[in-house]
């Protein structure tokens, strides 16, 4: 039943130029938040540090877009070791003039069995490529894992090598198209690596696009320029033939390929929410202790306090 | 493994009152964001104005939380009849200082078979009941169906009914326990109605929680009062008796239990994102006409222009 657009005498370049304005606004508001929010979010990490294993209680109740992806021996080190998160915009931070949708995710440890670490963050750059994709990209993050402990089985070292070894490489500006045994090594440790079972540490390696902060200025540029002249209703049909089809640069050994989708649901979900999850926790945990107790003098105060505050999960989930 | 909380010396009402200030912020950031896209959605209305079935495609395209509530003969009526959609934060608009979570979504339909409406619109309030709940509320909105047509089967009409009768009781101030030959009726209907089969259309029966523009106020008003006395550290035991339980406002003959999330979906997604799902529609409707077909030369632009432009859904659906 579709009309064909081409009858109406509108185009999908109005259609896309307005998504882009209305965008725009987005990020605009998202700068705005984040500067309404910040000391929100530094009073609640003051009062959640007071808080023995609210991180991990978080964790505990995450919701499933990002529990799926936590592994059983995950969880244990989590759910051990875990004492801080934290999610930044840091491109707009200290006054910093860059994409208020790029994410640093912060996480800390305590002294634990697995790793060396005490941080470990990762951080998401918002980009736009030529072919006019536009979404998060990374690099890879390693882990200094104890002997034997290595939840991902060596292949967050080995994405982080074929990527050092890329980098190195660019920068000789010998772009070799010989595949390197790193990059053999790492290519067969994927195929033989199901995805079922990998732990949630291998998202650290996530890496996405290989779109340049260069190449994204360039792009970001030349669609305002182009958009301009869409405004103006001159063609840019010569400027189009310049894109190219963005295959070429899609990271080879990725690990993690949902990367960027589980970035965005702990910055939008699990961290603006994080006391919501807590409170669940609290009342599940208390649920458990008291289910068969129908003294209504011993009923805990937590309950009730949680049942009548815990309003309806928030509408909108616009914090950062 | 959950801490007490009683130990940390942190408690239930301080994280409630940091979710409170971050609520603020939110509803802070959505005035703005409502007045920063009103020229943008004005000018989309003009644009998609121009393009015959331009809801009808969107509502083909819905996404699952609204598509669950369209049964086919709905969507007979939706898809030849709907000219119109549009939303509106209408307790903010011309200068309002009302809260900018309250809405309108207001349906046009051409002449058709099913009804004499040529615009239906509901209307949902955003209140805060004694008991600490906020949310949307709402009023039932009767159809003028056409004999035999009736889509939802006499449902939507005596919910309407019953709603009249109990606000002329209340003007007179005669609240009756009486229940009414209308309201015992309507209690069997629903008895004999199953959910599955439910037409959309009941949807404009939802009531919600009977929270009054009144209650709401003075719940606001009791809330912030106890807020600055917990700021200031003094005691508000005594303020938390007044507190009822929130079942007594409970609308008793909820058609449509959950009207609330369908209206959220709506506006928060539908009506944000149409023009999303129009191009989604596009070229499901091209592709399915060219699958068999290999010749490049043939490939439609619009499958070509899309699949360019058409970027990862925007991670933040904060577009009203």
């Amino acid at each position: 039943m579709a009309a064909a657009l081409e009858d109406t005498g509108v185009t999908y370049e109005e259609l896309q130029d307005l998504e882009a304005e209305f965008e725009d606004v987005e990020a605009e508001l998202l700068r705005q938040q984040v500067k309404l929010n910040k000391p929100l979010y530094e009073k609640r990490s003051k009062l959640i540090s007071r808080i023995p294993n609210f991180w991990p209680l978080v964790i505990e109740q995450a919701p499933p877009e990002i529990d799926e992806y936590i592994q059983p021996s995950d969880a244990a080190l989590l759910l051990s070791s875990l004492t801080s998160l934290s999610v930044s915009h840091f491109e707009i931070e200290n006054g910093g003039t860059g994409d208020p949708r790029s994410i640093a995710i912060r996480w800390e440890f305590s002294e634990n069995d697995y790793f060396e670490d005490k941080v470990i963050e990762k951080k998401f750059w918002y980009r736009r490529a030529k072919d006019g994709w536009s979404g998060l990209v990374s690099e890879p993050v390693d882990i200094r894992w104890k002997k034997g402990k290595d939840l991902t089985n060596g292949l967050l070292g080995m994405v982080k090598r074929v990527w050092d070894e890329e980098q190195a490489a660019k920068g000789k500006d010998g772009k070799s198209e010989e595949v390197t045994e790193e990059q053999k090594a790492l290519q067969k440790k994927i195929e033989n690596t199901g995805i079922s079972g990998l732990s949630f540490f291998a998202w650290f390696g996530y890496v996405g696009r290989r779109v340049s902060a260069e190449d994204s200025r360039l792009s970001i540029e030349q669609e305002a320029k182009k958009r301009e002249l869409r405004a103006e209703d001159k063609t840019t049909e010569e400027a189009d033939e310049e894109e190219d089809d963005g295959s070429q640069d899609e990271f080879e050994y990725e690990i993690f390929p949902d990367g960027n989708d589980l970035a965005v649901a702990i910055s939008e979900d699990l961290w603006p929410d994080a006391i919501t999850y807590f409170i669940h926790a609290q009342e599940q945990d208390t649920l458990s202790d008291d289910e068969f107790e129908s003294d209504d003098e011993e009923a805990p105060e937590l309950i009730e306090a949680g049942a009548r505050t815990l309003e309806e999960r928030p509408a909108k989930k616009r914090r950062t």
